[in-house]
């Protein structure tokens, strides 16, 4: 079995359609009683086209519950709203076929005849059916972009144009060309910069008066001939230790334009942060490259994203960048080492905006660029991205928030408190100190599904193994007589073992019995008892126990196989570990209990990918019912999507700081017996 | 006869002493009514010193009825205060010999004992008598500056220094460094910029969390190991067409450290603005090189005046410049084209903050420069800072300000309502269209005497000449037999005529009767009768009349003099029609007549020097008193240092674009008539 790579961020980038995909993956999470297993409510959209083009189709599944307008938006159809769906402004009238409640904004919206022929406002039809809907041209700009997790932005980017037409100066009129153009702007008082100043007499009487100004957060950053009002563009950067992804975003519609992703050009000087601040510790020239290396990281990706969107990088006028504290630092030039040493004081909790060519990004010439805040030294700007891409600080439920890496941070909220903390859990998750490990590239067994005797399993063994999950089932393979089932990114031999296969593998062995609840491989002779397909494969490589996870053929000795190793066990169980005893130790904080928790997000290029059954079963989650545990995707880069979206949303980031508590667990005496009490199964 | 080089700015540049000479001229313009010819009043000051050293001793002149306090601080001398010599902090005690009148705050300040000894608080004494003061040694740091015409300023400049001892992050206060650090910073919340940033981390462990924050105006620019508090440096320049100044300021003081002028390297691209701007129209090039020379210019006096002052340019964290719409639009890169052609628009009347680095300078690396705003093309930076500086909006006499040069800046206020405009007076008082024209350097005459008859003139034509003022007793030379009287640039030979002995020698001319009052030279028949000691002076040099100022050797042709000709003659009418009409006509606009006007303010590094007499007789300003004519000196300098010293005086500077109305002379239509009106003499 393997799967579609594209399903997956990697080495290789991913695709507008796999951020489509996530963001479809990602809804239902908000609203988690409503794909209790009974699936979604299918909506056939009919979106006229304002030009007399055909009307396109398009058809979307959502959770049962689901405005109509929050199911359209979330999916990429605009519907007419000036409110943002809110009910308030009466904009967003679609026709629904069939029977339809009418609220009290409709009788005041639509005439009788118009509410019998199914007219609606969209944001208050609710889709407990499925239904068809048609939706009329636009006659208003969108105003709001769904990003993150189920997360609805109104469009107020910090990149503003407007086009103004302007009288031409006389004696009688002498106003300095600022002036002339500021007065002409009634909503917006920037001050202009000297790039702009210099260019303004120029554009102004070349272009006959008409010209755009651009103005980016209080700044006038450029005035250009003619009207450009649809050309605004920005870069949402996820600057990870590891990858580094690149979204290209239309800050006027609220669309991606192009995404891609690469590795962290910093990887020479080590996988994870503490190598790269040793690096600079031990010589001081290592500062100076890392920044480079940081640089010229998104420099590539945002000459590639500009190039597959057909952009011109001078209309780029703004960058957002998500970074852990030690990447952000980085970057900046800002020396690492009080982050990496005791007591681990970060330079800044909210770095200055700079420009984008202090960082070394030749777009526009004064593009800005906006770092996240961070709340601590390991709990970094990443985090708070996503926190707010899925609104920690909005959700009343109880909800907990795992980034899993080498550094995992961990928060919790309870409705009114937010509470935060990191979590050493050590390489294991990225593929280091893992005998086979490596990272989720091409080759990397991800998926694993064991079974124990060689008949197909029986109804009832079926009944009593965990329910899969909603995308396990999307993914589940036709059943295979193979008792060790893989599945590897690329489509190709597998090479080896990456996060969410070691994962998958200690979850599955403990599953069929081969591993203990200690986390020990058991007798060899008792193997063939408990798990009769699975015997000849648990050897040894010297004097280590492995489990073979594939024999590149048959008689390959084990030392050629992609194996599981006792020691590779033991590093996952003291990762898993760390990061249970963070999350329990939070909980006990708030009072709570593993059960009160209503949703648990898997973040990260690497947790969103963990199969939530495989974290439930070897207790790197609450024990809870799968469908609790949501994958969230890249949300640092969809948190870094919204600050360019909505300068509100990023004025909530940087008010987390103050909503969110840090709590820190290495200076807590019961630490160690926890962590303990945490390392079986 | 030659006066002292010193006592003007010209190439060769002035020192400290000529700026501090210069403030002592200023003072008494403030107070006209106090210096009507009887003289001024001396003060005796003994200064206490702190250390134990010897006392100082100063003796000071002064208008009488001016303050103790002011009289001290006008002449360096630092008195304590923290309410800047208003009557309201009692701290400037000082103790005056024999009977002073007694103030109520004087009762409460001291006892009956220390009142009978002579104590006075300083501010309240008005010297209106010869005095012997004492001093007692400052106990606080100097809090007001005397600067520009008689202006006392609150020191409260834009940069600032903290000094703080920090305690070391631990595991229980893990607080960023630049939290650490403004937290203990009491009364500012400047942001951080990145330079700061990065060199936080290294500098707050090196120096044992013992630093210095230095602060321009809502920037964290850096932070210095240690105690630096008293290391604040900026540069005031006045950028002028001509001639540019720098003056190295100690902000925490508020007093001069080196001041230097250089010619501007513009100069080659042409002598006015009109030229330079046309210039820039020719070829695209023209306006880089213009903006590098101007840059180049900046960077030698500020290298000049930082090694003069043993000051390391790295300390100097801000910059003000001074100059008209030109100068500033060209060293900013700002196309100056539509400055130059009707109707005369500028890119901005309020140029923004740029980094010194912006407009080539070497200092702090984020060391800030602000420019002046300007009130229209031609009523420019270097005109508001010379407002500023001689209190323009703040006095409620009649005064009018004139800044002559090419284009000739005029401003007059009632105390009431302000009106400035810009006369075109064309190159003569540049030495431009002059015949031995030259600027104000080395061999040329700035001041003429010329007696009519060989024999000393009697009692009776003393009495009937324009007293001097104050400026020419003290420069007067003693009798020479020699009828035509020269002061000369430098002590050298003559070599030609610069605009202040142009006005000289037109002034004298009519005063001896050889130019008759339509600026034509009598027949050459009437000359013997009229001044017999000079009529061999006028002669023809081919078909035109000249006066002949200077012979190199008694048997010199015409050709090889230094003379004044009939052309030029008509050049000056010109350039003093277009001053008088707008000034005529700006008085109209109050309501006011000449009479009116109780203090002309000759202003700019030209005006200052012209002759008041002289200026008088040619009608240059309006027929007053001469003691109604000041000198106000290089107050667009003065100005400069003043916003560097005071936020809120440059505060008062950008609130006088609303205060002041400009008023185009150019579309009038009776600009003509009244021009030709004030032809004559």
């Amino acid at each position: 079995m393997t799967l579609d790579p594209a399903d997956k961020p990697g080495a290789d980038g991913f695709s507008l359609d796999d951020v489509r995909r996530e963001g479809l993956m990602a809804s239902p999470g908000t609203e988690p009683v409503a794909h209790d297993g009974t699936g979604r409510v299918e909506l056939a959209f009919t979106v006229e086209d304002a030009t007399g083009a055909a009307p396109a189709r398009r058809t979307v599944r959502v959770p049962p519950g689901v405005t109509v307008f929050d199911s359209a938006s979330w999916n990429g159809i605009a519907i007419d709203s000036t409110c943002g769906g809110h009910g308030t402004c009466h904009k967003c009238k679609v026709r629904v076929e069939g029977s339809t409640p009418i609220s009290r904004h409709d009788v005041r919206t639509f005439s009788r005849e118009q509410l019998d022929d199914g007219w609606r406002l969209a944001c208050l039809v609710q889709a407990t059916r499925d239904l068809a809907v048609d939706v009329p041209p636009l006659t208003t700009r969108p105003k709001a972009a769904t990003v993150g997790v189920g997360r609805q932005v109104i469009l107020r980017p910090a990149v503003q144009k407007r086009y103004v037409e302007l009288d031409e100066p006389n004696l009688a009129d002498q106003r300095p060309d600022l002036a002339r153009l500021l007065e002409a702007i009634d909503d917006l008082a920037p001050k202009p910069d000297l790039h702009a100043l210099r260019r303004l007499p120029h554009v102004l009487r070349a272009a006959d008066y008409k010209v755009t100004a651009v103005i980016v957060d209080e700044s006038l950053v450029d005035v250009e001939p003619g009207d450009t009002t649809d050309q605004r563009y920005a870069i949402a950067y996820d600057l990870g230790t590891t990858t580094v992804v690149a979204t290209l975003l239309d800050v006027a519609l609220g669309t991606p334009v192009a995404v891609a992703s690469m590795l962290n050009k910093q990887q020479p000087y080590g996988g994870d942060v503490i190598t790269r601040i040793s690096a600079t510790m031990m010589d001081p020239e290592t500062l100076p490259r890392l920044q480079q290396a940081a640089s010229a990281t998104l420099v590539e990706l945002a000459e590639q994203v500009c190039r597959e969107g057909g952009v011109d990088p001078k209309q780029v006028y703004e960058v957002a960048v998500a970074g852990n504290a030690t990447m952000t630092a980085l970057v900046l030039g800002i020396d690492p080492e009080p982050l990496g040493v005791a007591p681990f004081v970060m330079s800044t909790s909210q770095p200055p905006t700079v420009l984008a060519a202090d960082v070394g990004l030749e777009l526009h010439p004064r593009a800005q660029v906006f770092f996240f805040p961070a709340l601590g030294a390991y709990v970094g700007g990443d985090i708070v991205a996503g926190m707010l891409a899925t609104g920690m600080d909005r959700d009343k439920r109880v909800r907990l928030f795992i980034d899993v890496g080498t550094n995992c941070e961990l928060v919790i909220s309870d409705g009114d408190r937010i509470l935060s903390t990191a979590a050493p859990a050590g390489p294991a998750f990225e593929g280091g100190a893992i005998k086979c490990g490596m990272r989720a590239a091409d080759g990397a067994i991800e998926v694993i599904r064991l079974h124990a005797k060689l008949d197909p399993p029986s109804a009832e063994e079926v009944a009593q193994s965990t329910p899969p999950s909603v995308e396990e089932v999307a993914q589940q393979p036709s059943r295979d007589p193979n008792p060790v089932e893989l599945g590897v990114i690329g489509d190709v031999e597998p090479r080896g073992l990456c996060g969410s296969g070691l994962v998958d593998a200690v979850a599955e062995l403990v599953r069929v019995g081969l591993l203990d609840a200690s986390g020990r491989f058991i007798p060899e002779d008792q193997a063939p008892t408990v798990a009769p397909a699975l015997a000849d494969r648990l050897t040894k490589i010297g004097e280590e126990r492995v489990f073979v996870l594939h024999r590149p053929h048959p008689e390959a000795a084990p030392e050629d196989c992609v194996v599981l190793s006792q020691r590779d066990v033991r590093e996952l169980q003291f990762a898993k570990a760390a990061i249970s005893t963070g999350w329990t130790l939070l909980l006990e904080e708030l009072g709570l209990e593993h059960r009160d928790v209503q949703q648990v997000l898997m973040a990260g290029s690497f947790g969103s990918y963990i199969s939530p059954a495989a974290a439930v079963r070897i207790g790197l989650v609450p024990k809870l019912p799968v469908l609790r545990i949501v994958s969230a995707g890249n949300v640092a880069g969809e948190g870094a999507k919204m600050a360019l979206l909505s300068v509100r949303e990023r004025a909530g980031a940087e008010a987390l700081l103050q909503e969110v508590t840090y709590v820190e667990l290495s200076d807590r005496p019961d630490f160690n017996d926890r962590f303990v009490d945490q390392l079986g199964f």
